[in-house]
């Protein structure tokens, strides 16, 4: 029963196989082998448009290269208030874009809203002693399991190139909103505006891959010299070709992002029906956001339930008391039915006593 | 035959299966799982001492990473003017360090020389004006394939030392180095004054691993953060423990590097005995240098011998001619002596003609 | 009628004189000076304590060449929400530090409480993901014209030390915050936690001018390359030197502050006397922040009242409404009651038309 | 008898006159004031273009700021191995850049030979795993005295175009260099390719004082952030600009370099024609650089003459033995006769004894 995170689980095992069977023979070093060249072909025809695209082995790597593109080390790059970007990778955009500026905005819902974006930029009052303007980067799905609906994204593109900003978008969770949306990936992405993307592909079932996707090809210029730089330049880059070209073939990335969706949605409606927490927010990918007696959030783990409490306010459209704790629950490409009845029994045998 | 690098060979099968062993069931995610519990304990007992280390990526992560710790932006880092750091990295230690200075020296061999090291530091008159000596770097084994004795290492060690500076050891090809020498890996390291070391694995068999060794654990405080900033922490880490615990089971670390070892003594006789080459370097690792007609050379490229003309000015005690090349042949844990027979073979076709 | 910053007057005719006087005969260069050792020799007295301190030329460069010495480059700062060191600086303490991450947190009255402070770094439960807590910084007089009292700062740095963090003060405006407070140098600083100072002087008289104070000073270990690096050593360090000297003789700086503290109190009594703006703040040094129509801050504009619309949401005790302006007006050594009245004089013109 | 540097003389008085002329009235903060408009309009008219020019304080920052422009993290800046970038501002262009390689190359008599460049952007073969190569940075006058001529840079402004990179110079001793050349600075500069100037005037008379200087515009599209956020930007600019004012105004600045130039001319000859030592350099701007026993260097140390024993190998063109000192005397716009003739009186009562 871990719901900890999608990354507790291993590697789909067609992708495992797929590994294995790179590992035959020579191959060109550092990203010149023939997995890469294929998986650099697949994103193109996957995205319906010439781009330049390289592997990388984190997101965390993915984004802070991408944003250093875009970003001049005196830049500001405005996101939400949980972004990943910002909580979570210890100033890594700050290491690689050498020091521009993230600027979080709490929006509820965990996505960012236009007007906020635009009050932030209109705030820049101070000339040269502002950071320019240079970002904006948002999180498909977002950090709270939201989805930005396809003209969402769209209004944020147009408000960044009006302003002479780039948009980024943290994919990380990318195919979990993908399959939300039921658009295609181009639609997702260069089409409402995204210059560049973080494209994640360990949460939901690779090993250790991450593909940075330029849709504004001229970002890419310089990019293999920031990846190398970045220690992000892999001496067998057959493997991580080797993941991407299983990950795609057949939409296998597509089954594994359909079916953590759905447990997410049986996990929401299943906990809710014990009547024993209440649920702010909606799933729209792979993740279910309880707020629930602390008492409860503190069984669930003394039984073995390995879930989260999620930092910070709470969702933004729903007040989280003292007593509580507003949990993360995440369904992965492994997660089972079985997993999710599981919870919900330790849950209702809960009397409400602390 | 393939002899461009070490890294063009794949993973060593037990290590693969290894890989594929760790897939099952869920683990903690960013380095709390067994696999890599394990590989620390594994490197503390392999080194006879108390340690931290950290699995990483790539060996430029491991190298740079190490000298964050050693040097601060005002720094100097004094290292080989052939070192990999200096060289290959694109300004990967410059990004980590935060701008330390490195200095290469160009000492014969490829190894630098504790009097060459003083006069540099010597030079340093100017006060606030010149970086301020932290470290000095060594390979071992070095870029052109030869080794530092201990008592060599230890000269430097103390030197670092008495001058308040620290010892990094770039280990990319450590298990060649150590086999070798014969000797144990905390005599090649700690015990001669090294404290820090990257333990590279990638090329002897690993997939992508290279371990981060601190012997001096004071310079290990705030690595975790480092790491994680320098997107360097994998969610999945399970795949790298695994990959160390499989690579030090049995001495399997040291086949591989005593197979190179023994390939690259093989190659270096028989390719010496064609008469049609010189071969300035004695073979102390798994890597040949010889020097030869460009003409020859470029007919081995043309037959489909991979191998690699060495950039610079030659080892240091010869002199490469206009129509020379300083050629590079590395040997691996998969190199036979098939392959090597090959290339002789057809170096001995060659009548000299261009 | 300018009210626009302190900075907008020149230099105070006595430190111009000892600049002058100091242009005679050969010194030594880069801060070896007789002007600079007596002005270190002056700090130290100031502030009755062995202390490390450093001239250099700007508050920005002051404060971001302190922060560099307790944040690392993957640490935290928390800072008010209108420090300058946040929002002023383009990013400078980012550059200095090496991309260590500013926390602002918006307090009423631009003071840090130690309640706030204590939420943000609750809420760092991360572990690695999340930068290190490493420094508080305060401003002293704060942002909107309040003072720290001496039990307010030593929260403070309670809290900073028992968190193993350092507490940094800028004091672009100490000298107006000390006559205010009346109390010792030592009692706003040392004695009440703060661990390294910016000691700003050009803002109350000097011409370009500001000292970094190291009270911990294992701290300034490695400051001279700090200040080196950061191109803030100057040749000719005499000329900072003589203005320091000149700046503390005598208790210039204290008059400086007094009078320009007495002008603010003079301004704000007769505006508000005019019945038509609200004073949401107090008085505490040098500067008055009324809330006004926009159409009289306008007209005031139009007429030659060089003041300022202070950028953000307001004092946080009030609220600016949409037809409202946050204004601020600065005194300095030089400001006239003849300056104040003249703008009365336009404020009681205008009859409320816009 | 102070030969130390052209640094421990005070400031023109016509100079300081200026600086205390502009006490008067409140000016604009920040480089907005009347001084500094009128700087930038006497520079376009000097060098006979539109071009972009900015005030900083140090030549340091001046150099570091100009180099941001036109490398960026992952890029090379090749310049001679004397160079000031390179060995007297401990890192601060790598501060600036936020990490580029400074690749320095020791040509003979201070000066960069575009075979030598050639040579080093040649051995870039490895890719992505080398800096990309940027720009080239020379000194004019160099390290050592000497002077380029304008063809000389037109033929190094040539090389770096045709690969794409840029051409910097730091002038620090640009009005020597220029008196020498007795050419126009255009000639000296945007005619011969320079894209980006350090404009030093401190060394020449000014208190606090350089000028970055755009001939290539677009390099200058960000600089008023990159000014603020490296600490650069002046409250009170009108004291710059009124430094600039006075020292480009009736030509003082060439005044000042010419008697400098003209005292070094001097020196040299009364040294040598002592016969106690040799000159391997021709005087072509305000430096002498003999080779004299050590016995007479320390001899003339302890009667009270201040110099300065160069760092490095020597000159290039002659070696320095073991028991003789290569030495720097600096003559400034302050530099009399008297003071050349004193020292030559001490070194012709010298007996040779040691």
């Amino acid at each position: 029963m871990n719901f900890g995170s999608d990354n507790v689980y291993g590697v789909h095992p067609a992708i495992m196989d797929a590994v294995v069977a790179a590992n035959s023979g020579t191959q060109a070093s550092y990203g010149s082998d023939d997995f890469t060249h294929r998986a650099q072909d697949q994103l193109s025809e996957l995205f319906e448009c010439e781009l330049d695209a390289f592997l990388v082995l984190t997101g965390t790597a993915a984004n802070s290269l991408c944003l250093s593109t875009m970003a001049p080390p005196y830049g500001a790059i405005v996101c939400h208030g949980d972004a990943h970007i910002l909580v979570d990778e210890c100033g890594a955009p700050e290491l690689f874009t050498g020091g521009a500026k993230l600027i979080g905005v709490n929006d509820p819902l965990g996505k960012l809203q236009p007007g906020s974006i635009e009050q932030v930029l209109d705030g820049f009052v101070r000339g040269e002693h502002d950071p320019k303007p240079a970002a904006i980067s948002i999180t498909q799905a977002t950090e709270l399991g939201t989805v930005y609906a396809v003209d969402e994204i769209a209004a944020i593109g147009e408000l960044a190139h009006g302003r002479g900003m780039k948009l980024h978008m943290d994919g990380a969770r990318f195919a979990n909103a993908l399959v939300s949306l039921g658009c295609a990936p181009a639609e997702m992405t260069w089409k409402a505006g995204v210059d560049a993307l973080s494209f994640g592909c360990t949460k939901n079932g690779a090993m250790l891959l991450e593909a940075v996707v330029f849709f504004d090809r001229a970002l890419a210029a310089d990019f293999s010299h920031r990846r190398m730089r970045a220690a992000q330049l892999v001496s067998k880059g057959r493997f991580l070709g080797a993941q991407m070209n299983s990950y795609l073939e057949g939409g296998l990335w597509l089954d594994n992002a359909r079916h953590a969706n759905d447990m997410a949605t049986y996990l929401q409606g299943v906990l809710e029906a014990t009547g024993k927490m209440r649920m702010p927010l909606p799933v729209q990918a792979n993740e279910v956001f309880p707020i629930m007696p602390r008492a409860l959030f503190e069984l669930l783990l003394s039984k073995g339930v390995v879930t989260y409490q999620w930092p910070g306010e709470g969702p933004g459209n729903d007040t989280v008391a003292a007593d509580e704790v507003f949990a993360r629950f995440v369904c992965s490409f492994l997660t089972s039915k079985a997993d999710c009845d599981a919870v919900v029994s330790e849950v209702e045998k809960w009397n409400g006593a602390v």
